[in-house]
């Protein structure tokens, strides 16, 4: 297979590991833990594994008992969406196994949790681990969106894990399949199966993370990738001086991407969902908020700008979801009479159906949009929200507003718009330093945890704002993130998704500058990830961690 | 103003300069030159600047006469739209001209050739210069698109000039601003006025090269961004193995981009304009040929690939030029009858207008496409082929024919896409080493040519598949490559515009590659642009340029 020189001279990188995962290590046990919320409901579905202590590794002086182990076999999956340096938890997995004895083996599932079920699998062999070093993608053994939640694929899984002689199996995964990987680990406990089972925390958008996860991995590279792009577009924005970017920015419901983008860009505006939800604004407010900004430019003879938009935000406008719900719930009953109208008519026919309130927002809708919204349904039967097209819908009503106004007089100047949505060009984007370093710690830990028998635990590395020498290395019982939330109609333990919070460091770093930005051109110009320059260059962690850790950026 | 890391860490890079153009230089004169066509006409346009030597700069054993040069005023005018590595040709020509002599003073028009005519310039200081050395951009001056075409404009300019003692002007830019920039030097040749004209070679499309001039500054940055971002999209692919991504590529008419974004990625399938027109194949062809590749992967399980589309496309295909020809013409003669039909009758109005062979195709277009062919027009009442969405026409069109061929029980497989276009995302990125390279040493070279008196000359660097060390300096008459063209109804003498080669050593190996590409999985990574790695990695140039020099890739 042919290869580009990054690739060649990449795959020698070594990433950098914590000083107390290097030689002799021994593992300290730290006080017992609560589950965020609803303790007695999730102690009641975790009997086994609620409760346990957080784990640390240190240095130890002497030999210990992990040091003569016998060989470990374990498996891992890849769950979920892409996200950059899932290869290198694999190769940090698959190299603290053969350090803890050469004939370990590590299984990979393929395409997902339903390789497990299905019993489809491969041995990752040296050879292969190899080719996937420092490499983006999860190719190595593909990822799927199968869910483990049914025990009868528990016990399936139990059948190959038992013929392959599997002490432990590594989940991969986001907040959904970090929660089905401890609910996994608490029944085969309970059924005294011997089999482990140990979380790691990936998601690019940023949404798995608390007290003791500081980061979801892959977080850091997608930001870089996109930061780099709006940078560039940026430059040409200030170079041409006649168009206005709407860039939507990848992440589900989550603004941690478009914030992290915005502090290492510093673009004209960025919108939060997460404040709009929190201050109640409407679609309108948020087309004036941007108009002004653009007449205030424009007024200045600076007619371009770049507008950051997370993907999440039309779910957070209050009047947008309820007209989603009405529609949802209406055309769930009158599908079949909403698809015979011509259409045409469609438009018109909605506006009849709807309440007054919800009438007159979809009325407000350019065209396109209203009509994604009653199309695209998901197997659910809802809006499928990441369709729609919401950096388009703005820029149009924007547009709209600034020809208003011009009427009125309140408007000068000239707008143009060019449309971006950037999301699968950074999901699997070869990791930054910062996640091929994390990522095989992440995983060269997970191995410890195995070696020390522990199970519904997630991996975890912290400090890593520091000097990768001095990262901590532990695990957090997974049920210590969790509390019970309603899904699909019933309560269940899940782990809390971690969104911005308005009264964080970055949200208000952010806030405290933003009026300057969209006044001035502030523009800042990441430029690509570098792998092999001066540290400040290639080994920075995100600005959002860095203020969350008290750091000036 | 607040930089990234690797701005800062940037300014620090000095570019790589010619042996030749190191210390003592001296100017040796080639052979007399002729245009490539139209000899008589072109001269007879151009007598003064016609048939003028090709210059070469070697490096001189004395001292000669350039290094006691008294101080030279030069001004310098960024035209058309941005490509990475601008900064650098200015900052060259800063350089060259500082070393000619410290009170050589440098002068920038202001947002392109519109500057000169309406005297908007600044004074290029030190400070300013290394504000924007190897960074992306044309921001340090801006860039335009007013043509100087018009010799009221040249008499405007030529005050300016006279007030700031400007012995010469460079003009950076594409084919038209470069014609452009000849026609001016022989304006000011005739007229005596003392002011000499250089040219600078500056496109991301890449298509102004020819036998003197190796490739256009800013087509090697931005072909790495873009495949950059398709390796990426690739590898996702390939993890999730769920979408067809279509993805359209800048680059106006020519196909250099797509072509050589496809030799750096390998990706499934590319579709080269010039190739289509020269096998005058239909859009229906088009669509057959990605669908039948799409179904070969789909028998093998593979639902999922790449397509690159060069954003030319739609003009090549024979029938949609001949569609668009009817269409402006019809259009261009009832707009207010046509504005009047109510929207959702506009389609059938159009089909029942155009003739049976142009109403069949029109017919065949998705809705939107169809829409957008009769709405957008240029001020010449011209479709806006830029903006027309071919990556969603196609991505359209071949499911429309797979989901026929499943009918038919011609297709088993699963077909979902995903659409993108890049083009703001490489304009303006740093400058590649290569390109920061390249650009100083043009720059470098027109101070060159300037204190040597030339005129109506374009910079030339060649040999830049060896090391910078031993590039080649030198200077192009402009007339040279010039021959007659149509435009807008009358004869111009203009710049050959280099389309893809059929016949060419890129096209050729894209060619007998592409077959394997659609079948297998040949994915390449290029990864990002790398600034301070291993040379391979660094300072590479292009496949296209490798493979047209005879290198192999």
């Amino acid at each position: 297979m042919k290869k580009s020189p990054l690739q060649i001279a990449r795959a020698a990188y070594q990433p950098k590991l914590p000083k107390a995962l290097k030689g002799q290590v021994k593992l300290v046990e730290g006080e017992k833990t609560q589950s965020v919320a609803d303790q007695n409901e999730i102690q009641k579905l975790f009997p086994n594994t609620y409760g346990m202590p957080l784990l640390k590794f240190e240095t130890a002086g002497v030999s210990t008992s992990l040091n003569d182990h016998r060989p470990i076999n374990a498996g891992v999956i890849l769950s979920g969406g892409q996200a950059p340096g899932g290869h290198n938890v694999i190769s940090g997995l698959f190299d603290g196994l053969k350090a803890i004895h050469k004939d370990s083996k590590l299984y990979g599932f393929l395409m997902g949790p339903g390789g497990l079920v299905d019993h489809n699998y491969i041995e990752l062999t040296a050879e292969i681990i190899d080719e996937y070093r420092n490499t983006g993608g999860f190719d190595i053994i593909g990822s799927g969106r199968t869910k483990l939640e049914d025990p009868e694929q528990y016990d399936k899984g139990l059948k190959i894990l038992k013929k392959l002689d599997i002490k432990a199996l590594v989940i991969i995964g986001g907040d959904d399949s970090n929660t089905n990987a401890c609910v996994l680990a608490e029944y085969y406990v309970a059924k005294n199966a011997g089999i482990q089972v140990i979380g790691c925390p990936k998601t690019i958008d940023g949404d798995l993370k608390n007290e003791m996860i500081e980061t979801s991995f892959g977080f850091d590279t997608a930001c870089k990738v996109y930061s780099e792009l709006i940078g560039n577009i940026q430059r040409d924005c200030n170079s041409a001086r006649k168009y206005w970017h709407f860039i939507k920015l990848m992440g589900r419901s989550a603004s941690h991407i478009a914030l992290e983008c915005a502090l290492q860009t510093q673009p004209n505006i960025c919108i939060i969902s997460e404040e709009v939800e929190a201050k109640q604004q409407s679609l309108d407010e948020i087309v004036a908020y941007i108009a002004e900004a653009v007449a205030y430019r424009g007024k200045n003879g600076k007619n371009f700008g770049t507008v950051l938009i997370p993907e999440g935000l039309i779910e957070f406008i209050p009047e947008m979801r309820v007209l989603m719900d009405e529609l949802n719930d209406y055309l769930a009953h009158h599908a079949e009479e909403f698809a015979a109208i011509d259409k045409n008519e469609q438009r018109a026919y909605m506006i009849s159906k709807l309440s007054p309130k919800n009438a007159e927002v979809y009325a407000s809708l350019p065209e396109g949009v209203a009509r994604q919204l009653t199309l695209d349904r998901d197997p659910h039967g809802n809006v499928q929200v990441s369709l729609i097209e919401t950096e388009k819908l703005l820029a149009e009503m924007v547009g709209a507003k600034l020809a208003q106004w011009k009427k009125e007089g309140k408007y000068i100047g000239k707008f143009a718009t060019q449309v971006h949505f950037f999301g699968y060009e950074g999901r699997c984007a070869a990791p930054s330093n910062y996640d091929a370093d994390y990522c095989y710690a992440l995983g060269y830990t997970a191995s410890l945890l195995i070696a020390n028998g522990k199970t519904g635990y997630i991996s975890s590395i912290r400090n890593t704002t520091e000097s990768a020498e001095n990262w901590i290395a532990g695990g957090v019982p997974t049920t210590m993130m969790m509390n019970m939330e309603r899904r699909h109609g019933a309560m269940k333990p899940v782990i809390q998704k971690a969104l911005v919070r308005l009264d964080g460091a970055p949200f208000k770093t952010f806030a405290s500058q933003r009026d300057v930005w969209a006044k001035e051109t502030c523009y800042v110009y990441p430029g690509p990830i570098q792998y092999f320059g001066p540290t400040e260059v290639c080994d920075q962690p995100s600005q959002t961690l860095l203020l969350e850790q008290g750091k000036t950026i």
